[in-house]
């Protein structure tokens, strides 16, 4: 009989392969198997060159694996005596569906281990000059989903009312494709018009790509530079300081 | 006449010292001189064994460096030619007046960079068994300063009925001295007064504890527990599911 192995959910960071931590680097160099997404740098497989690695991501409404066949292939595996890493955009727990795979995990009687990642917001933030939080500008940030999907109880799980209301800086994953929805009511909701606004594509990546912008003009202005997914939607007061902080051109983002 | 150095203002991870990035490590080996504060793990400072290392940090109230002597000398360090590292705990643009610095150089004219870091919320989140986001329990999460002086102009500056009215988590940095006033105004701006809340201190290091608790009963429960800074507190939904998924005992949170 097999020793049951471990899963490690990993998060991977937000692009760039060097913004990854030490200890998921050493979870990646220790797995048997890897399991991986497109929003997760495959540079970082490279660390893993004898796993069997296996895409299971989904891009572009194209669902290559159900969350449900990832769960049991995380679990099938683990069961045959492998360490697993789940190498995830990153952090693991904030829109990642980790808690998913955790709860299916602990069901199945599987050992796990979530190691957190830098998270989007922050890398695009320093990436773009942003600071996310900044002392008489914002004293807060909301991270909030923007893949809003048709089902209208999803849709209907975004408190508008809330992100309208309130000063805090807001960033959307995700919402290149609900942006006019986003920003239409956030304004309905109660955010001026002119809020400023950046949209960042492929953060951190060499394809980095952004775009400075208002509530009202971000849908166009968006469309007319043809920005792509991955992208991260920032709405507040702090998008000004981007003027003046903004990466002098000898800055490491992108490499 | 020496030629301007450079400042990086790094996020050196929560605390556990193998939660760094590669790219933050890689600045560390290139310092000259480090900055660094009490929530940066000191651990990290071996990386930069040869550089002059200058203790900033503010620790319970005792400022031992003003914030603008800070600054002027990462400008001075920088005019001397060196490669200066500001070491900050967490993230710099989450909490981390990564902003403030950014400013006071650009105005300097002395060339900076920001490396990302994992934000407490994450880790903290990780090491607890807590998803920040959860399907159908929470589709955002709010990252929120809890250390409200005495000044009334930063006190009003939460918006408490925006917190109060919804239903996403939200992770508190640094309040464990403001807790009550916290959770009694979350309760009295519409959070149920059950709302679990997880209170973590010294998250991802060999000192880390945990309270599980309600927003009622967390200042009660916070005292009796006796724990201390730094602290964060996770309130919502997604904290039950904790009980499922807090880390089994081969975890290596602490280490």
């Amino acid at each position: 009989m097999t020793n049951t192995g471990i899963v490690y959910l990993v998060g991977a960071g937000p692009g760039a392969a060097d913004l990854i931590t030490l200890r998921a680097l050493n979870c990646l160099k220790q797995a048997d198997v890897v399991l991986y997404d497109h929003l997760a740098n495959e540079q970082l497989l490279d660390h893993a060159a004898a796993a069997e690695q296996i895409y299971v991501g989904k891009s572009c409404g194209r669902h290559t694996m159900p969350q449900q066949e990832i769960n049991s292939l995380l679990e099938q595996k683990a069961r045959a005596g492998n360490t697993v890493v789940r190498l995830k955009g990153g952090d693991p727990y904030i829109f990642g569906r980790g808690g998913e795979e955790a709860l299916h995990l602990v069901a199945a009687g599987i050992p796990f281990e979530v190691v957190p990642g830098v998270t989007a917001a922050c890398a695009a933030a320093a990436c773009t000059g942003i600071p996310l939080t900044h002392r008489a500008l914002s004293s807060g940030v909301s991270l909030i989903t923007g893949h809003v999907s048709k089902n209208r109880d999803e849709l209907s799980a975004i408190d508008w009312r809330e992100l309208g209301g309130g000063n805090t800086t807001l960033v959307f994953y995700m919402g290149l494709g609900n942006i006019t929805t986003i920003c239409s009511q956030l304004i309905a909701h109660g955010r001026a018009a002119d809020t400023p606004v950046a949209v960042i594509s492929s953060a951190t990546t060499a394809a980095q790509r952004q775009v400075i912008t208002t509530l009202e003009h971000a849908a166009n202005a968006v469309r007319r530079a043809a920005l792509s997914a991955p992208t991260l939607i920032i709405v507040g007061a702090v998008v000004v300081l981007q003027a003046q902080l903004a990466p002098q051109r000898n800055n490491r983002c992108g490499d």
